[in-house]
């Protein structure tokens, strides 16, 4: 199942509107007879393109997949219920139910009337996090919002005339890079398009292709190329997108923080002291300090060069 | 030596004029004959106490000393050099020479000519660690100062009130209260005084009486049971502190750092964010992001409960 949330994981930000799922075919001897995750643009599914390269070798083996196969009828071809059916596989290990009430287990329960022997729940919390973007979507019916912010240590984003280059390394922002590759959609509001003038593109070897679409926070004019957000609460109009990417500036992080659309905080810390300069967040609606508490879970940290990425996730209740 | 290091770290804080060093005397069956730590106050020196608890076991015994021993003539008593030659040590291992350069090596150079195996160098950088109030000291006639910060993940002490009860919990606030311990002072700004009234005082188990000297950052008039500073630089005043910790408020933190006389940031990061806020650090002098770079190095992580301790040491050079 590692393998299957790794092969999913790798299409983070290329699937939206479906989820990015993996799959993976083990034959009776442990051999791995195929393996797939859903293709660009959400077809085929990650179970069908696995099938078919397993082909015949199927008969009798593993399959592996990180979300329940799909049993929706569909115009564009037959359910991945359907074709583990067909394919003789035996046994099927899904590390989570469809999240949708309507369906949740239809899929399974069909594969285990026609005895194949079914498994739920292994490598669960993998697959939930490498599918976390559109899980929430699922769920709250918006992208999960990843804030990044690249602070000093006192928390500060630029010096008081604005100048924010550079606060970290080259090994934070290639990390940045990484995580552009695996979002569908990056934003900024227009302080930060007129300062900065930003690329937003993933210049990592390998993943240039993987430049996701560049939305940009403003009541003001539609500028060339960028999809207009007039307000944090636009993404629940965002049907095709799983993860969202805010990558600032400071009135951008406070307005999405502001109304709690944040999911998850990427925080590049540098090793440095700026003293008086602009700070990250402003008001967000916060009267005392209790309570602040209890709505952030540190979930990683690491060293990356001489700075530190500490990564936050919105404590909700009740998750699913 | 690790062993010699730990009972002198043990004496952090209370030592002072006087290093804190550890020694441990090892028969030549490995059996611990003797341990010591300077006393209170700077005397008896480690040697002499743990000398004295080895009595005349000490013949042909090894003796671990995170200093080189002292070799000055004194009023109050023989040198430890004197009293190691007479008991019959064969063996001194010294993890740094003292730093004084009128007397280092004089001390070791003295037992070598009598005989006495001398080895230095063993534990030394645990050892600087260790005795580093003293060390800064010597090297730049003040105290080593360190600079306690408990921030939100934003970078904020309080909120626009000033509320700042409470950012951090119990177990970061238990961490403070140990370095406190182990501290020969506790500076704060008169605003924290009028804010906070704090008591600075260390309450932990067994270590209520270690409760460090209380120091008043403020142009104005004396407050009673509090000693006054009327500038940072009245530090280079303090001749029987070591250990210098700042406890802020915020100007007192800016002025600490505008004049470059922090060696050494405590940082309780909690997992809040504040938004609007009272800022950690005003202006310190920095007028392009480049300069800030290079003086900070991250020297130990670690979560205490929900929160996170980050310590940085300032990079000096030359280091000695
Ligand atoms: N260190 C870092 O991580 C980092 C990252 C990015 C940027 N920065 C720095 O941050 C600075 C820019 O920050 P900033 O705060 O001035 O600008 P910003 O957040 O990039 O943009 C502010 C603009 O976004 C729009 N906006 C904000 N909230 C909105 C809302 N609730 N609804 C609709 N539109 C909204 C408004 O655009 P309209 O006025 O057009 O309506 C507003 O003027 C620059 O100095 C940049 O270098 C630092
Ligand atoms: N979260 C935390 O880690 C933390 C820790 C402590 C305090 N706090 C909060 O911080 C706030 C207080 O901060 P603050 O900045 O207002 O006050 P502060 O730094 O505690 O005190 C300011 C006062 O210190 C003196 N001072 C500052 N710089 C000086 C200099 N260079 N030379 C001589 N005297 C100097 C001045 O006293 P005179 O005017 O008397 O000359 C000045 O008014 C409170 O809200 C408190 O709760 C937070
Ligand atoms: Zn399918
Ligand atoms: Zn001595």
């Amino acid at each position: 199942m590692a393998e299957a949330v790794r092969l999913g994981s790798a299409a983070r930000g290329t699937t939206a509107p479906n989820p990015n799922v993996g799959c993976l075919i083990v034959g009776a001897d442990g051999a791995i007879l195929g393996e797939g995750a859903t293709a660009p643009g959400g077809r085929p599914h990650a179970e069908s393109i696995a099938l078919a390269i397993a082909g015949e070798r199927a008969a009798g083996a593993t399959l592996y997949t990180t979300l329940e196969p799909c049993n929706h009828q569909s115009r564009r071809g037959p359910t991945c219920t359907d074709l583990i059916l067909a394919s003789g596989v035996t046994t099927v290990v899904a590390a989570i139910e469809d999240p949708d009430e309507r369906t949740a287990g239809e899929g399974l329960a069909r594969l285990r009337s026609f005895g194949i022997d079914v498994r739920v729940g292994i490598g669960e919390a993998e697959s939930r996090d490498s599918m976390a973007g559109w899980l929430t979507r699922r769920r709250l019916g918006r992208p999960r919002v990843t804030l990044k912010l690249a602070l000093s240590i006192d928390g500060k984003i630029a010096l008081p005339s604005g100048e924010s280059k550079w606060i970290t390394g080259e090994d934070a922002r290639a990390h940045v890079h990484l995580e552009r590759a695996h979002c569908d959609m990056i934003l900024v509001g227009r302080g930060t398009l007129a300062a900065d003038r930003p690329r937003l593109d993933v210049r990592l070897p390998g993943l240039e292709e993987r430049s996701p679409r560049r939305a940009l926070l403003s009541r003001g004019e539609p500028v060339d190329g960028w999809e207009m957000l007039r307000s944090p609460q636009d993404i629940f109009g965002l049907h095709d997108v799983n993860d969202l990417l805010v990558e600032g500036g400071s009135s951008t992080a406070t307005a999405f923080l502001a109304e709690d659309l944040v999911d998850r905080i990427l925080l590049y810390r540098a090793p440095i002291i700026i003293g008086e300069g602009r700070q990250s967040v402003g008001y967000i609606g916060l009267d005392a300090i209790g309570d602040a508490h209890g709505r952030w879970e540190p979930r990683d940290g690491r060293q990356l060069g001489i700075d530190r990425l500490e990564v936050y996730e919105r404590v909700r209740s009740p998750t699913r």
